[in-house]
């Protein structure tokens, strides 16, 4: 493991994280520590993948709090709510971006009128504590995901749910880097993930970095490779998962899995107990957000390659009906239909369990 | 109707092609005249398409023969099938090709003796005539296609089976086209088609530049569209047919096929005659072609969007089950299930009908 998405350079401080837009040409690890430097690699998807957005923020807000000069609570507080509101501004949808904010104007609030100095160590084990559970949680799902297949197996996965989009192992990654450590030797197919192409750029380069047997292919090739008899299990990511298991996720996915019932591929999404929204009864109430024509027709290429003003529909994610889905993996176990049922369990095992900085 | 793929500017004479490789940024007629154009013009990609290559090799050989200086019918004969030699080694395996060139000689060779004068006379009338049965095939398997759909319809179309790698209309978009003369406003899906985009560069260039409600989506976005409701048909061309209604056509189009069957979507195959191998009994006769890396890696973007050294698995086409297709669409009429009993009425349908220069 020679990088990680996310770290804090307890030095300077300063947040260091490898600048994803130049991957895979080159890997260059950015230390920031302005706020503007914070906010930019949000918006500019330097750091992306929901869980590694809210570690940099949380450990940004730490390095910002860092170099205060505020020797009382009420200018902290108001320094730090200042700041906070302006990196809450980079991606207002990513839900884990204002959440880790919120934890950790909590810690400020929670130590009310106590000194900076104190605060500033709260904040800075607070930002690790959300960093560390990030870290557990994928090697939780990694765990169970593993439990799921065995040594030499063909693994697809569809855009990024990995390393790159957390700390460390990802989330639909996590079963295949457990099972690198414990040399399963896993041959792994990478869909290329059109249009924003994260599954070539990033997927493709993580795993091949790390020593893995990746192949590369277009989403179009899926089907072949499942015909094949080339794959033994599924793993993607997701975005929100519903009350009945339908699941959210990178536009695609739900092809991957017609395919995977198909061929009688299991098809399995990992799902940190944090995407499940028990709010929402089914996959209807999952509003797709629609994206610029422009990232069909043009970004990447050398010019454009469609016709000038043909209509084009470009949603970012799709919705993959919880029929064609085998098992939802979390750090608290396998959810198996009926998901509303497996759902209850494992909050139930949530509850239960660990609670504050573990959960 | 602006243009066509392949036709004979008689004055010069020359082979008049559209350059595929410059579109969709421009549309640029060329006049072909010496063979070493012919040559390239098919080597390069700037005609492409089985149909359209056979019919521009035979146009090429009649404006190659206009131009002999042989006043002997031993001089003519020994030109003509060293320049015959020289075109069809442009794309070895393109059966068309080779099937047209054949069919010039033979009538070269059917008047031996005669006045080189006179049997160039006869070449232009059968590179015409092949030029001619090509509309002609097109046209009647846009009829039957056109049977099976309704006015107002979604249709959606994979790769380019179109005018493009045809004459004038194309397999998989005659119906679309003979819908478009007759009022049925179409509403016609393109995919992209990765990693070489015909359905981006191609098939939403000719469709938009003939004024039908073509939508371009990326090949991950079909299942969606189904899903939507929005897809009453899929029309797709083939390569090949094998005896038992297998289809090997461009990567991807068996996935669009099963996510049809998923979403209760027909599946439709057009199909001249000339595609159907009845020496095959099923796809696993037919072998797939696999092409370089670098299309999938680096091709058409401004930089390589995958980590250096990663493997690839680029197959240019796949095989869709017979088990996933509704009918295939014949010049002779639409076979259903089982396959190998209709080809048999299809082929005595063929035999016992226009035979010749007909079909």
């Amino acid at each position: 493991m020679d990088y990680e998405t996310v770290a804090l350079d307890e030095k300077r401080p300063a947040v260091v994280i490898l600048d994803q837009t130049q991957l895979p040409g080159r890997a260059e690890l950015l230390y920031l520590t302005q706020a503007r430097e914070i906010w930019e690699a949000i918006y500019l998807l330097k750091v992306r993948g929901a869980p590694a957005i809210g570690v940099a923020a949380a450990l940004g807000m730490y390095v910002l709090a860092a170099q205060s000069k505020a020797e009382e609570y009420a200018l902290f507080l108001k320094e730090f709510q200042e700041q906070k509101a302006y990196l809450d501004s980079a991606r207002p949808t990513a839900v884990n971006l204002s959440w880790a904010l919120k934890r950790m104007e909590q810690v400020v609030l929670d130590h009310a009128g106590q000194s900076p100095a104190k605060i500033r160590e709260f904040l800075k084990q607070e930002a690790l504590a959300i960093r560390e559970e990030d870290i557990r949680v994928c090697r939780a799902i990694g765990e169970y995901g593993l439990s799921l297949v065995k040594p030499g197996d063909g693994i697809l996965t569809h855009c990024n749910a990995g390393r790159l989009a957390a700390v460390r192992y990802g989330t639909a990654t996590a079963p295949i880097y457990l099972g690198q450590e414990r040399g399963y030797h896993f041959r792994v197919f990478a869909d290329e993930t059109r249009p924003l192409l994260q599954g070539a750029r990033l997927t493709a380069y993580e795993l091949h970095q790390a020593g893995v047997d990746v192949t590369l292919i277009c989403d179009n090739m899926s089907g072949t490779v499942m015909k094949n008899g080339w794959v033994n299990a599924v793993f993607v990511g997701c975005d929100r998962v519903a009350q009945n298991g339908d699941v959210a996720n990178k536009i695609g996915t739900m092809v991957v899995a017609t395919l995977a019932k198909h061929y009688h591929v299991p098809f399995y999404v990992c799902a940190p107990t944090a995407t499940i929204d028990m709010s929402a009864p089914s996959g209807e109430q999952i509003c797709i957000e629609q994206r610029p024509a422009r990232e069909v027709t043009q970004m990447w290429y050398r010019e454009p390659m469609a016709p000038e003003g043909v209509k084009v529909f470009n949603p970012a994610f799709d919705v993959t009906d919880h029929s064609l889905i085998t098992g939802i993996v979390t750090e608290y176990g396998v959810a198996r239909p009926p998901y509303d049922q497996a759902f209850q369990k494992i909050f139930e095992k949530k509850a239960a369990g660990r609670t504050g900085n573990a959960l």
